[in-house]
């Protein structure tokens, strides 16, 4: 569980005052908070979220960040899944709180966590809780984009359909490409690629989603960390055959054991990935495969934008931190005319960096995404009075 | 079951002397021979495809098609599934025989048939039999491409892989675009749209497949009359989860429940999808969904080959003779600059015809496939002494 705590001053400014994470909850938790350029890390007692909320909470006193509960006016929650019905951020009434558990179907490993968090802020401080869902920004996308080529009725019938996530990292990026740009975000196509260990892609059209590769579930789309993204869907019952694993196994495996890890064999980790490839074989695999499937994406995307693409954006830990990565990405594109520029993609930046080379027909740039800043601006729009 | 009877004219002009077809084998069999114009169809005791070799043999002599058995100089078989043991067609001995069985694994539903035919044929006429396979072209692929993002092991263990299918139809089609073109075959850069009942894709490079959208098995890629294509990995554990329904079943409706007739609910024939597309908004989707996967695998294929494309082929069912998918599949390209010429896309054609307008930066051609006359060279070049 991460948090921070942010300072709203003068002209909107927002200013993060305090942060930290609660780690190993339901095992030997570890709780870290940051204040004043100094870091704590202790062991606490962390056996469920309610627990771990109660000790956020005292953390702040004890530490002194804040002197008393009312000075805390909102706690906004990232919510991992709100289906069709979430199309925006929102107070959690409890109406919004019984419409977010019918959703753990829909993201059974991540909504509860989420759940039990909010539940417990809920009866430590009387304050608006506010839910920032990680799929609104892309209840945009057309019924052509986000149905699958499967019977319609599990559709209908099972909310089957592409929800796609990363969305509050999307809008934070298309807010901010629309500053860099100079236009208004209403006018901002671009094709996002969201790259962490988790990874997905999102073609923006007008400011809004258009599509994205992520779908139903985080598993799909891009090869990540552990997870297979794209594959054939034949291989479960293949390997259901061969081997006698059941299903949740299979599928477990696809997202735990797959991607860079299964293919190289070495690391989920993509700066494990690149130091060991140079001797390893399957390593250089993983890079060019990792590397083509976004190509494939971005290809997909800048035509869905009718190749009106404003600019191509690299953001989350690989996209911001990867030059490595980014260079593979634009060498695998061929028929997009894209350059970059070595020495701008190598350079150390702050927020955003522009990489592409002057000969590149269109602006390719790094920046660093902040979740936690949309989080907090939702959760102040929406309690201020 | 179907066959063609081939004879070889001087100058190595393959003629086709008599076709057919044995249908509803294990049910009420049904036979059907066409012969100098005329056609006969009867009914059939066809319990199995060792019965029904006898009856096509039978009624080859029957009606004087041949005179004696020896008439027969050899027959090729279409085997689905080759593995990476068999990268071309070969004379089936007894070892090559146990091979072809022990493939069964990877094509549970297509080589056993096969197999069960080849027995009988053996059987029956003392001759060579050819297998010619499905898989073979494919075997150029290199394993950037073949390659799951799945864990390494399924591959070592249980020959994960894209394997491609429709290499029969791919090698027909690149020879042919090699004479259209006036060059050797070893220089051909194509993108082939394989769209029938089951459609794939293939990029030719330098005249071998170079990638493919049918993987594993021939559930992955496009949309198809009732196959998914490519879709979320967990989409399979959330029905189970929300139906009860097991693994095989889910898998079987992928098959045999989604792509055209999912999508639309009205057909898994594309000429009933379009026909009903006025009034039927579903149908309308399948045919937007359906024509953009076809968009994006056609983009990823032309940036593989480096934009260095000869052409685009569209062949097969659809691919011949669907001039609105044609038109719908290149309206998806924006970032490509290829156009149609609207009344060629119209004409009616012999074996090919030149699509494209002058305005488009690559010729775009429709192109019947053949895939009998390539088992008919593969087991004539194989069986001539």
């Amino acid at each position: 569980m991460k948090f921070q705590l942010y300072k709203i001053n003068a002209n909107n400014d927002f200013e993060v005052i305090c942060k930290g994470l609660a780690e190993r909850i339901y095992l030997d938790g570890r709780f870290t908070i940051k204040y004043k350029g100094e870091e704590f890390e202790t062991e606490e007692q962390l056996p469920d979220h309610s627990a771990t909320a109660k000790v956020l909470i005292n953390k702040l006193k004890e530490h002194k960040v804040i002197n008393d509960f009312s000075d805390i006016k909102g706690i906004g929650h990232r919510i991992v899944h709100g289906g069709e019905r979430f199309t925006q951020s929102t107070i959690i009434t409890d109406e919004v709180f019984m419409e977010i558990k019918k959703m753990i179907t829909l993201a059974p490993l991540h909504n509860p966590p989420a759940i039990a968090a909010i539940k417990a802020f809920r009866n430590i401080i009387a304050v608006p809780n506010v839910a920032v869902f990680d799929t609104s920004f892309h209840t945009t996308i057309s019924e052509e984009n986000y149905l699958y080529s499967v019977p319609y009725e599990w559709y209908t019938d099972h909310q089957v359909r592409r929800y796609g996530f990363h969305g509050i990292s999307y809008r934070y990026i298309t807010n901010h490409l629309a500053k860099i740009l100079e236009k208004p975000v209403e006018e901002v196509n671009a094709v996002i690629c969201h790259l962490g260990n988790g990874a997905s892609m999102c073609a923006v059209k007008k400011g809004k989603s258009f599509d994205t590769s992520m779908g139903l579930t985080p598993l799909e789309g891009l090869i990540m960390g552990t997870r297979s993204g794209d594959i054939d869907p034949s291989i479960h019952q293949y390997i259901a055959t061969e081997t006698g694993q059941d299903l949740a196994t299979i599928t477990d495996i696809l997202n735990k054991k797959s991607g860079l890890l299964g293919i190289s064999g070495v690391s989920s980790d993509l700066r494990d990935v690149f130091a060991s490839s140079k001797e390893n074989q399957r390593s250089r695999l993983a890079l060019k495969m990792s590397s083509k499937r976004i190509a494939k994406y971005l290809l997909a995307y800048a035509n869905e934008l009718d190749g009106e693409v404003d600019a191509i954006v690299f953001t989350a830990g690989i996209g911001e931190n990867s030059a490595a990565m980014r260079q593979l990405v634009i060498n695998n594109l061929k028929i997009l005319k894209v350059d970059l520029d070595p020495i701008a993609n190598e350079k150390k930046y702050d927020s955003e960096k522009l990489i592409s080379s002057t000969r590149s027909i269109l602006p390719i740039y790094a920046i660093r995404t902040d979740e936690e800043i949309m989080i907090c601006t939702d959760t102040y729009n929406l309690t201020k009075k």
